[in-house]
């Protein structure tokens, strides 16, 4: 129990800030609050892994694979992970099912514990994620550093939380009239079986630890398959956790690394594994509708959707369309909370200044988000790399969307690499009837300036978008207390949440953990939450057993 | 809000209960803790309404319908229903959808304030439970009155815990460095569609308020589709509910009955409609896996199963025999919780007098379960009438179960009601092979004493026929530490919990609310349990809005 009593203060107070949904982290989030040494330490630590094999898993295998390609380089990293292969996989998760005998404490312990190394390796996670996602340094130190370890920190909280919150056993006693009757109870959380963790090629460990804590604080050995061009920030973090697992005498298959190439994927071997019962996914809505499907499992999805930006009124329109242009360029739009979408009254933005006209608010953001691109400073870290090439490719395809495109085609300097694999942001001004445009999630560096006949057009539009398509975020731009009523209303009952009037550092993209609630799980972008109560009770049984 | 200053105190001392899940009830379990008076008002309300329209819904339809058969008398009990028709109530619900706009505490007030209501009839429920369920009137008052209440109450009581658990606003700041980040935030639970409730012949209300309540307090419209032969008792509560609703202004539609006849049944296109998203059942299996399949809809189930009784040795054989006895005879075995196979080692049962053979164990149950039957005095009151006369039919063809009868055919002397539907309850003595007899719930008057060739042999039976048949309880009689660790381990293994050496007043088929979850919710008797957090939280979704 070392680790639980090193950790309960930390813990407890995660579990207060998840409740009280106030701002919370133990791990800052800027690279300067970290030592200066450990950045040059994390850049070796990567740059020396290259071309080799990733042994520090611990895990003997007669294949080794890997065909991750840094998107900043546009060559592979040559690095390769032991791939026991699905039957092995199932066999060493089954062999480590005894993790459900460890108690809660324990487990909560350990789990913190892992990330307190990961913490130790922020600098060769951010490194390691700009060469598999493609993010800026930034985004790449903070999402899978910092976050990362939030949104895991969250998970094993409201796992303890939900654990603990009822008692191990009770002396019951009911009162017969002339005598009590007294019975003596337990409970106990049992687990479901194996977790599968299925990760994405974005955001390698943000999008993969809270399925993948959440599942082991309840007991359920994890496998993690990652997506096949980005693997090794997970192997990292999944590396640390086998390290405190092995040192406590646990077997350090309670979590294993399930690496597959493009050509030659397992994940659907491993899902439809009957001892598999945990499934979490972030992925395109097709696999994950096929996951949602499988009979005997209990599926954790986050998929595609269109995010929409709702613009009626500003009192300060340039640093709306400043907002908006961020928002949509971050990460060249590969973040599945940027919005796509603008929707935009065909009468105007309403300003302290006067209206200001549908055409003339599409040329504005077109040249914000250009101008950022473009910008000799904070360009390249803005838009940062395209993670697939088909991102570009589908892009390209589409020329004009049936629309008028008003962006020019600029080049994105990168002082760092001059090979990074870049896509100028696309700016697209069309009308309401053309559907098949906008409403199409193209998760990439594309905006679609919708002319709508009003604002009432505007909401329900991206209303009927995230209900039929899905929609993880909503932002929207009025001054008017009555729109601005109506947009929530209406976007909420497609389960959609609403940032309104964001502007300066208040990005919709971010949804922090202990606050932000990630994905409602209430229309097509997915099913689940990071983390709400039910992302953690559906991954064990209640069992009560009475003695008299 | 007034209701909720009411009962405020009561729902805070009720979110404790269920937390630290010791006894508690607010509502007496025995009839004698209520005036004298309300036993014959009770009686007469019910006599009364026979033959009559069932008026107090205050429901328009051109359809009234009704064809309950009292299974003590074994005539009709005349009583008509109003029928409004599949489309007019998914009209109706939708236009009761504001709902969702009654916050939290007002919503708790009002259900607890219906709980409040019912428990002045308590006693007409008893009677129309006897004379459309079957039951004693005892079991019928406390099932379908306190112990009814008592999980609609817990229901209401974790509802509420679960919304209220996180802020519905708040002022987020994050410090950045030179500057902080302030964010204004609103959480709100928003309810899933129009909740159905599909309720079961033989406990109409406990089995049915769990769902309607858990659906109510999160926000839902409720429609309630109760088996055609058991529709008084929760009209009865409906009709309660929809008083109080119409008194506090709100609309009655927020709760509805939806009767039908067994030869129109109305359960498919209600369950199917689009806009139902949310469906509670009790019932048969086979109908139960068909609704679990429908898309777009979180299905609660509560399916059959066979309960085994795994007895090994005991220190007071005779006390454990009449505990045997006694479980499986309660209302002829027509609860979800009654026990239907014993398993016991060819070796016989250990006691401290000596080891008694299997056939001696055997007899001795036989023995039991027949002189209870008969006993001139308890004999009615325990095994109460059979509900359908399917069931009877069902365990008459099977004859000798391929085994050997040990009980002889007696009478059953029910000196109130001569024409009581009864069944002399059947013990078959067989063998592990006869898996096709012992392997089948008959859900009624039958018990089968198996020998299995040793203890091992018998908890692994008993535990594969939980994980494969399902099983919502298991008994368990054993003086040896080492085997009841055994038990508990392979039988919780199938997520069964386990009662064991019950003896006198502890009954294996009493799960008591706030304390006992029902149902695991993780073998194939139900996906579901009365009422654990994930029964709320999958009701409703939370979105978190933001403000800059």
């Amino acid at each position: 129990m070392s680790y639980f009593n090193q950790y309960k203060e930390l813990i407890i107070r995660a579990v207060q800030a998840l409740h009280d949904r106030s701002y919370f982290t133990p791990y800052p989030e800027h690279p300067k609050a970290y030592d200066e040494s450990e950045n040059e330490d994390g850049r070796n630590a990567f740059s020396s892994k290259m071309n080799h094999n990733f042994e520090e898993l611990g895990v003997e295998a007669e294949h080794w694979l890997g065909e991750e390609v840094s998107p900043f380089l546009q060559t592979g990293i040559g690095i390769k992970y032991p791939a026991p292969g699905v039957s092995k996989l199932i066999e060493r998760a089954n062999n480590a099912k005894s993790w459900a005998d460890v108690n809660i404490e324990e487990r909560a312990g350990i789990l913190v514990e892992s990330l307190e190394r990961v913490k130790k390796r922020f600098f060769e996670l951010a490194y390691s994620t700009m060469h598999t996602s493609g993010q800026s340094f930034m985004m790449a130190f903070q999402a899978s550093g910092p976050h990362s370890n939030d949104r895991a920190l969250e998970a094993i909280a409201m796992g303890y939380y939900e654990i603990t919150r009822f008692p191990s056993e009770l002396d019951w006693v009911k009162p017969m009239g002339k005598f009590e009757l007294k019975i003596h109870k337990t409970w106990k959380a049992m687990p479901k079986g194996i977790g599968l963790v299925i990760g994405c090629s974005t955001f390698p460990t943000w999008n993969t630890v809270p399925g993948m804590y959440a599942s082991l604080i309840t007991g359920n050995p994890v496998i993690v398959k990652p997506h096949p061009k980005s693997i090794y920030p997970i192997a990292l973090v999944i590396a640390e956790l086998r390290n405190v697992l092995r040192e406590e005498g646990l077997n350090p298959d309670i979590c294993q690394l399930a690496p597959d190439t493009v050509n030659e994927q397992i994940t659907k071997d491993l899902a439809e594994h009957p001892d598999v019962k945990l499934i979490d996914y972030t992925g395109g809505s097709s696999f994950g509708d096929y996951l949602e499907t499988l009979k005997g499992k209990m599926t954790f999805t986050e998929k595609s959707g269109v995010n929409s930006i709702i613009l009626h009124s500003a009192n300060d329109l340039d640093a709306v369309i400043q907002n908006i242009a961020m928002s949509t360029s971050l990460y060249s739009g590969q973040m599945c909370t940027a919005p796509q979408d603008v929707f935009i009254p065909a009468e105007g933005v309403h300003t302290p200044e006067g209206v200001v006209s549908f055409d003339e608010v599409a040329e504005k953001i077109g040249k914000a988000v250009t101008g950022l691109a473009g910008h000799p400073k904070f360009g390249a870290g803005t838009v940062a790399a395209i993670q697939n090439e088909q991102t570009i490719k589908r892009i390209k395809k589409g020329g004009n969307f049936g629309g008028m495109v008003v962006t020019e085609e600029i080049t994105i300097v990168n002082p760092e690499f001059e090979h990074a694999r870049t896509a100028s942001p696309v700016v697209v001004k069309t009308k309401m009837e053309n559907t098949e445009a906008y409403e199409i999630d193209y998760f990439g560096p594309i905006v679609f300036a919708v002319e709508m006949p009003d604002i009432n057009t505007a909401i329900s539009t991206a209303a009927d978008l995230a209900r039929n398509q899905g929609a993880i975020t909503c932002l929207a731009f009025t001054t008017d207390a009555e729109i601005q009523k109506k947009i929530e209303r209406e976007m909420n009952a497609a389960y959609t949440p609403v940032s309104f009037n964001f502007t300066g550092a208040a990005m919709v993209n971010q949804h922090a953990a202990f606050s932000d609630f990630h994905t409602s799980g209430g229309n097509p972008a997915g099913n689940a939450t990071f983390v709400n109560p039910e992302y953690i009770n559906k991954r064990f049984v209640w069992v009560g057993n009475r003695y008299a």
